[in-house]
């Protein structure tokens, strides 16, 4: 190929590639995440990357349409790279619900595209880790979502808080104040509360909400009743005082308390789950259970993990009442968190041993060496070439393995082998063949 | 939703959903594949889904300009969806040569997509898994690729063979013949041998190959030379004595010597892996090395992994010369075989044990009895709701549970709970909670 007929290597503004080292944390993180999501039986599902648009669309806002990767295929079919995994979940079980059953548990880990303006840590492509629980109305459900939270997060190893409300509670509140119309802005204005405080809140309140400065006083003191040192116990006894008399708040209140006592059964107490009052999770699409993740160890990130409870998720495709409740773990976010956290992997293989090639007649012995190995379980490169041993080793250091084995002319005959530790150089020498799984073992 | 506004929820043509039962066993496939590969230090990397339409086209032909998913983004780039893995490849080694460093060992599992006519078994978007050793000519590193190749349909279960050959071989009889230039039209030729029969391949060789007869005769004694009950060692002396001559032929020898002496220091026979002079691989590209590999007891789905050595990667992006060597595992194709061969997964849960909700004072026990066996390794759904006990019941059968827990009050009050094996119904009663898990272990 010439020089001017070779083409630039290049990638789309906002796209990433993903080098061994992440891609492996990443597959440890999903990895890790499948096995809690089947412990607690939720099965995973695939749907298709690209979808009618008028399906994704569905009655989407300009906004959604803007941030779509949009065309006509070349069967002039009106297209679109999904953009969520909660729009083609719907369109699956609009389709499926006969075939799925009541209730139906599932989870989905895939790439979503999304054209947005690219900033510091957000990609146009990034995976999305969905799961739900469909077809109940039971708080159950919602209590088994937040224990899968728990055990997903603890798992990878995450240190974090799951803040919990629930929707009815405020909607009663407002309902008792005759402003029940004014639900989405009074949402909006009380997500701000945490970044841009009380006043820009009671501002907002007032102007886009146009509460009254009474109504303003009782949205704010039901707000923040979970912001001092209450106990769970002693803010529902209040909320009950205060909001018992109406019937939505009741069914919330009662559902807070049920989640709570069930955690317990659980295992699982306040430090890793909280009632907060003040989380309200700006899509007018819940209908109960909200709540937010934080990162203990780093909240400026926000939230690692949203999701609640929603009334009817399918209505756009189908005349099935589905209800459910799920939520989404934040995979890029965590991963970005794991790097400022100084949890980065410096190993670019997933092989923790590299055997040697010294000559064409040691090639079978060093072979059958990693192979050996390789059955008995350990993770096994062997080098694919003959290159010079110290250049061997410098690319052992590099990749980041334990341990290398060498076995030349010498250790065949004799049937031993060396072991180098890259740690710090130190070697053991004619370690039988036999005894060599056994040495490692005990290294270990 | 009216129904006048609902919209008809549907799949593009070509594209499909994966249920629950489907998507679980290509998760089970991936996961096997990922960890033979890891236990051979491949590392796995990624990259976007979507590039610049001019890096995928690259000298690309009218074929692949017409299965290509292209369009212009909102940014008005030429983008266009990747139709293979092997292109991404090149350009990423193009761009991280220096960080990559030399050999490099990297496998990818990814979605592709082409706008081909859709087939039976065959669809507009699916997985690739894809594997290659970069940046070494040694032939250590054919081997590797083929042992790994054994290593990854012997965990997957499946009777395989994989037949191989060298390009170098043919090419050298092609050189001594003076019909060097007519390559591709010959390989072409032979690789219908299986397909189409002898006449065909002759009149082909004659026609669009312009090979005189007595040069049609060598080439396909040639190809014909494996095809009988001769060892591969006879085959190799034979090829010596026909080819030993021409210095190319003779390389290519070396290495199918090399290989299937190495081959067997792995552990790897002959009913494994065979050497099969008629595998040609239509595609210009591969220079030494060509493989196959037949699924022994489904052989009519042709071969699900193929692949060979390449001499240089990405010289469309990079002065860099990068040689290697790989191949690509036909998941869509497996998953097919499977279904055919009657190895369908009829569970729809990843879960083996169903814990029954029998009323809202058994809650918490239930939840008590969940979590200690998630605790302990199980894989135990909690039934969301508090339906009627046949109906849970109904769902565990439908689903594919084996074990239904039953909890109600007078269990919780005696600590114990009861156990239905779902396939035949029987029950074991009052078996003490601290007593559960040696008793599943013990049915297990």
């Amino acid at each position: 190929m010439s020089k001017q007929n070779r083409i630039q290597p290049k990638l789309l503004k906002g796209f990433r590639d993903y080098m061994p080292q992440v891609a492996m944390m990443r597959e440890n993180m999903t990895d890790t995440l499948k096995g809690v999501f089947a412990s607690f039986g939720f099965a995973p599902i695939d749907t298709p990357a690209l979808e009618y648009s008028e399906i994704l669309l569905g009655k989407g806002s300009a906004e959604t349409d803007k941030q779509l990767y949009r065309f006509e295929d070349n069967g002039k079919r009106d297209v679109a790279l999904r953009f969520d995994l909660t729009v083609p979940l719907a369109r699956y079980v609009a389709m499926y619900h006969r075939e799925l059953g009541r209730p139906f548990k599932r989870y989905h880990i895939a790439p979503v595209w999304r054209a947005e303006k690219p900033q510091r840590g957000r990609y146009r492509e990034f995976v999305q880790c969905d799961f739900d629980i469909l077809g109940t109305n039971s708080v159950i459900a919602d209590t088994e979502v937040l224990a899968l939270i728990n055990a997903s997060l603890s798992a990878l190893n995450i240190k974090h808080k799951i803040r919990i409300n629930n929707r009815k509670i405020l909607n009663g509140l407002l309902e008792s104040l005759e402003a029940e119309e004014k639900s989405v802005a009074v949402l909006r204005a009380i997500d701000k509360l945490e970044k841009l405080g009380r006043e820009t809140v009671i501002k907002e309140l007032s102007q886009e909400a146009h509460l009254s400065s009474s109504a303003i006083d009782q949205v704010l003191e039901f707000t923040e009743l979970s912001q001092g040192q209450l106990k769970t116990s002693e803010i529902i006894n209040k909320l009950s005082n205060m909001l018992g008399n109406n019937k939505k708040s009741q069914e919330g209140i009662e559902d807070i308390e049920t989640i709570f006592s069930t955690l317990s059964a659980y295992g699982i107490d306040e430090s890793a789950a909280t009632l907060d009052l003040s989380i309200a999770r700006g899509l007018d699409y819940y209908t109960g259970t909200v709540f937010e993740t934080e990162l203990v160890d780093l909240p400026k990130i926000g939230s690692i993990c949203s999701g609640g409870r929603y009334d009817n998720l399918a209505s756009l495709y189908t005349s099935q009442h589905i209800p459910g409740v799920g939520g989404s773990i934040g995979l890029d976010r965590i991963l970005g968190a794991y790097e400022e956290l100084g949890r980065t992997n410096k190993r670019s293989t997933p092989a923790t041993i590299l055997v040697l090639v010294l000559g064409k007649e040691d090639l079978a012995y060093s072979v059958k060496i990693a192979q050996h190995l390789r059955q008995k379980g350990f993770k096994v490169e062997l080098y694919p070439d003959m290159a010079k041993m110290g250049n061997q080793l410098k690319y052992a250091s590099k990749k980041g393995f334990n341990y290398a084995i060498i076995a030349g002319e010498q250790e065949r005959k004799n049937r031993v082998c060396s072991l180098k530790k890259l740690e710090n150089g130190s070697q053991h020498n004619d370690i039988p063949f036999d005894n060599l799984v056994n040495f490692l073992k005990e290294l270990n």
